[in-house]
């Protein structure tokens, strides 16, 4: 007897809701967003998907998504020196690093870090093709998250690739830019001056 | 120089980030989540919106959402003895009533509320249609927002149906099940107390 729209309504819900940050209640308000927009937003979203579901790859070399295998940044002319592979736990962290616009750096994506406990090893990362890959660049940095997990897997790297020729770097701890002392973590604070620099 | 995957990636970042609750950065974290999930959600959502970009269009009778029109609200037998007609704002006031399971009433959305700052009037909401359609029901529920534009609409429709041979009201104000007075403001504690009943 409860009418809420019709069911093909109700299944756009319901996988909305499925997406991070999304709920059934916010999904619900999407749709309806979609829907009074349909001109405007719900068709040109509609056809969007649909080129991204069929455009859209991983990229063999670096683990990166984009619309073709290697991709754009594994084939840019101007990062072929090979000088510096960002490695990254996710491509989310590649966008992330990339919109900061650090240079031409090339990456490599593990996805995911080890965790014994959730049962991933590292036959389940992408570590046994940056190990192919690491000596062919003159720095590996190792930019992943400062989680235990994370640390625990930039030791497996650096264990696994230390017999290469090539510098193993990790990315700085220290206050972020903008950010006030009060609110920062004690281990943050002490490896910043730890890590002080002249001025 | 920057690459964050291709532009349909992109194109379907913008696009997602246009949602209500949705921002550029949740959009990224989305599309993401979505092309991890290519074939347990991205191809399902997006032939969803596909279905529902066809099949939905809005009730010519009481401006609800549904894949017909007039609606399965509007056409449900069991709702046909037109006792009473509940007038919202917007669809989504009338799905919530649908999900508190409020019996078998009709509804008439209106679109909005007047608002003379924002340009709108009475010609912008379903008004004519609902005066059209009152003297069919025995009772009308006024159940627009506990908002001053609300209230003003509502004042202003029970002016302009009083004529007819119907039974005008609106929901009661009160404590939300479940609600601390603490946190309830003012007006509703001493609406709520004057409205108080027997145990």
């Amino acid at each position: 007897m409860i009418h809420t729209g019709g069911s093909e309504i109700e299944q756009l819900i319901q996988l909305l809701a499925r997406l991070p940050g999304l709920g059934p209640r916010s999904a619900r308000r999407a749709v309806l967003h979609l829907i009074k927009r349909k001109d405007a937003l719900m068709i040109p979203l509609a056809s969007a998907l649909q080129r991204a579901v069929e455009a859209v790859t991983i990229c063999e070399q670096c683990g990166n998504v984009d619309t073709s295998s290697p991709c754009a940044i594994c084939t840019d002319p101007r990062r072929q020196q090979n000088a510096m592979l960002i490695v990254v736990e996710d491509v989310s962290d590649l966008w992330a690093l990339e919109r900061a616009g650090v240079g031409p750096v090339r990456y490599h994506v593990l996805g995911g870090v080890l965790s014994p406990l959730d049962g991933v090893g590292p036959e389940d990362l992408a570590i046994q093709e940056l190990i192919i890959r690491a000596g062919e660049f003159t720095e590996i940095v190792l930019a992943v998250n400062a989680t235990v997990e994370g640390q625990t897997t930039a030791h497996y790297i650096t264990d696994r690739i230390e017999g290469l020729d090539v510098k193993i770097t990790r990315l700085a701890h220290g206050v972020p830019v903008g950010g006030e002392l009060d609110y920062l973590d004690e281990g943050t604070l002490s490896q910043a001056l730890k890590a002080r620099t002249a001025l």
